[in-house]
């Protein structure tokens, strides 16, 4: 078997999220269904990060293992003429057989987008509040969450319910300025269903004037969902990319320690 | 009569280009719907650049008379609330009675940007020509057309039929690189049909091999459109400034000379 290693990229808006749903149109499903026809057989994809409905990927990492000898840059090229224009395979790599998209990955970046005013060509991607928030304050709003904490407070779907503690290790979270207004940029092990854009409407909120500046930090202490803010749209959502550690990657290397990522402190 | 200035910004994917055409949904007729219902009568509106259908505007600049005396503010908060989320409306003032959005403009600024992969984030807003041109040949297929010149070579429809002569004076034309590949910047006192996808579809196919780097110069010199090569598609196009003498977008200025544009030599 081989395991095959997929950078993807794709316009969330016409997609009912990632993950395959019967009788939905999504990005796995789509991917899959390409790649059983370049591969003459039936492929399944896993994806780094399973993105809502609307949200968008220009650094999805997926795999999928199959038994065909199809080279890798035959593959991509049939790929680019059987993909629907909103999902593009931009790399196929053949990886260790251990590599696991979802598993294995280490960090991954997401960023949202926010408008400064109505912005017909950036509205796909981008989310108007209907005012401007200071900087200083979105930023003060987030500075609360980096580091390792349970962020049940802002998990759309309480995670203990399925057993999970919810911690989540928030490596890096900024605003910057962009074209369109602010730009959000959140990086870490590992997220929650909804995370990001629960975090972002906090945030807004709290710019608004609707909660008070505090709120970020008891949300996440209490963990309670409901002291946080309301969910972002998702258009302003985008998967930006996802990182692994070499050793998992490599085709030949040894097998991808998940200990050794503990070890590291990265992974609670 | 008032005269009033507005910044218009356009996603073209979905409209059959500016101008009013009936029973086409064009970016000129949604405006001056929703300016009459602000406005309370029938209004019509003038576009510095007619672009066609799937061209974008990030910069378009219109004008409309009006005897309605509705504060310019309220004019601008009521257009959010009716126009299309394709389009929108970033500021209304009022300039001089004589300020012309189409004959008064000395400057438009277009770009186009071409994409070195297919990407279903950009793809609305760009064009992938199935292989990554050369920045270099770029540069210098476009490098002959700088100055003042009949652009009838790279006209879609032959400017002499109407009486034009054709004439442009093409101030800038540089590429540079953007996130997705390679971005055309040109800057002319005016620009005549299909001039910059025709520009653009000559560059490319330079690139490409598929016409010699002198071609440019041979269609340009030659008059004759057949010399060049193809209309590159629409999406790539977005009008992204005008540029107007201070004197005629002065709400109390003297009456915009339009022999002074042509004694400062913008103006063949």
């Amino acid at each position: 078997m081989r395991n095959l290693r997929l950078a993807v990229e794709y316009d969330g808006t016409e997609f009912s999220g990632w993950q395959v749903q019967p009788g939905l149109r999504t990005v796995q499903g789509v991917l899959e269904q390409a790649l059983s026809v370049v591969l003459g057989e039936a492929v399944s994809v896993r994806g780094a990060g399973r993105t809502d409905a609307g949200c968008h990927a220009r650094g999805q990492v997926a795999n999928a293992r199959t038994a065909s000898a199809v080279p890798c840059d035959r593959i991509l090229r049939s790929l680019a003429g059987l993909l629907p224009k909103d999902a593009a395979v931009h790399e196929v790599r053949e990886v260790a057989p251990t590599f696991d998209a979802r598993r294995g990955a280490v960090e991954r970046r997401y960023e949202y987008r926010l408008l400064s005013a109505p912005a017909p060509l950036l509205r796909r991607f981008a989310w108007y509040p209907g005012f401007l928030p200071a900087p200083e304050t979105l930023a003060a709003a987030v500075q609360p969450l980096i580091g390792e904490h349970s962020f049940r407070g802002f998990a759309g779907a309480d995670p203990a319910r399925r057993g999970d503690h919810g911690r989540c290790c928030v490596l890096r979270a900024a605003w910057r300025p962009w074209e369109g207004g602010m730009l959000f940029e959140i990086a870490a092990n590992r997220f929650l269903y909804h995370m990001v854009r629960n975090i972002v409407g906090t945030a807004v909120k709290i710019s608004r004037g609707g909660l008070p500046l505090e709120r970020a930090a008891e949300a996440l202490a209490a963990g309670d969902r409901r002291l946080a803010g309301p969910t972002a749209p998702p258009q302003g959502v985008c998967l930006a990319g996802v990182t692994y550690l070499p050793e998992h990657e490599a085709a030949s290397g040894p097998r991808a320690d998940w200990q050794l990522v503990r070890k590291g402190g990265l992974v609670p």
